[in-house]
């Protein structure tokens, strides 16, 4: 991906805190070729406030007065959309439109257009797409506030680029190594040892102590540190119990 | 999933728009359980404007007075935060963090937690989650809008819901049947015949120009309507060379 090449094609936008929105949700994402046709009301400062420090994607902003010269150059044009229209058109949702983005973005010059609030893109418009993009937007409320899909569509071009650069675990950044299962095991004696000097496990008689303890620590994976503080509990606790015995 | 199950949880929002903004973007994803701890200004207008046709989560928001209340019945509890903290804790991105709520909310009561929009989460907030939640922002500009942050994980949340259910082909909603190989067969043998008779193409020395236009209809998968279009052009083509020959 080159986002150089990617530029955000806004259409006749009405609210100015709209645009300023669509620069913030731009920077965030790494994205910065904002582009404004006919926009009812721009440089404004409703648009500034909104657009907080993304202020320098708002003044780099090109303004043009036609679609035509805003995509004339493009290679790959992508066009947001409800997903009906009376004549299909190529159409994938954000998450796979944001994968060829990417992958075209690389080698060419690509824009995706973003219709008015109240209407969209029109027909015509939209014929001039390679490709048409939808959000599944809930049947209760389709329609998305023009700033939000741009957030959305700029969130996916940014997660295909991170693909498989991302942590998938948890606690795949933690800032101890995890106990080792010899570790574990050593624990698990020590505990057990602990439970049967307190008389709180009766060793002819164990039912599913044990088990249940080995369970509880398995699910939550004890990093090192924990380890060594549960075990200086139980090594407290044991010399507390010999202590007692000894002054009985 | 269910969505019943899942509350969202602003913790101080400041900005009534915001609020607004979180209840147009929960409710174009399905979602409909806000909950407000100790909201700057609420109820307002500039929430009501900004919340649109969302005028019902807005209105059916619990506001609360301590996090202690949102989360008391809780059983999962997730917290968006930023990527760094000083004490590590299980994390996962708001791609993954959308999948373990959507499976916890089959069975079980969710929270996801947003904090405050100039400083997040506290620490003591923090700690009182099961998961810790992140969007990979750009590092340009790391601070996301409150609602833009709450789009994307409801966004992310209503995906996993639909895996598998959005199709991938980006023609999958054609309204015609693609051509099948052997139409495809007839048209390209009725177009080469076509270039034939107007000269255009010389049988002895064909060149690559036949290979050339299979490769186009190939790549762009001709439907029934399009061949016939195609080859009712040839036909009238054929019949208007004839004709001329038949002059001479």
């Amino acid at each position: 991906m080159k986002s150089d090449n990617i530029d955000i094609v806004l259409v006749e936008p009405s609210h100015p805190g709209n645009i300023g929105g669509v620069a913030r949700a731009m920077k965030n994402m790494g994205l910065k070729n904002l582009v404004l046709v006919k926009p009812r009301e721009f440089p404004a400062k409703e648009a500034e406030w909104r657009a907080a420090s993304a202020i320098d994607v708002l003044q780099n902003a090109r303004v043009l007065s036609s679609l035509d010269e805003a995509i004339a150059d493009k290679q790959f044009v992508v066009g947001t959309s409800a997903r009906e229209r009376r004549i299909p058109w190529p159409v994938q949702d954000a998450r796979l439109a944001g994968a060829r983005v990417c992958e075209h973005s690389a080698f060419e010059k690509v824009a995706i257009l973003f219709g008015r609030e109240d209407s969209g893109l029109n027909n015509d418009e939209l014929r001039r797409c390679n490709l048409h993009c939808y959000i599944p937007t809930h049947e209760d409320y389709e329609s998305l506030n023009l700033a939000m899909a741009v957030q959305i569509v700029c969130y996916e071009i940014r997660m295909t680029q991170l693909d498989g650069q991302l942590p998938q675990a948890q606690d795949s950044h933690w800032e101890n190594p995890f106990a080792t299962s010899q570790e574990m095991e050593y624990f698990f004696e020590h505990l057990e040892a602990t439970l049967v000097d307190l008389e709180f496990l009766d060793p002819r008689a164990p039912r599913q102590l044990m088990t249940r303890l080995r369970r509880l620590y398995s699910r939550v994976r004890l990093d090192d540190m924990e380890v060594n503080i549960l075990r200086g509990v139980l090594k407290e606790t044991r010399r507390v119990v010999a202590e007692n015995k000894t002054q009985k």
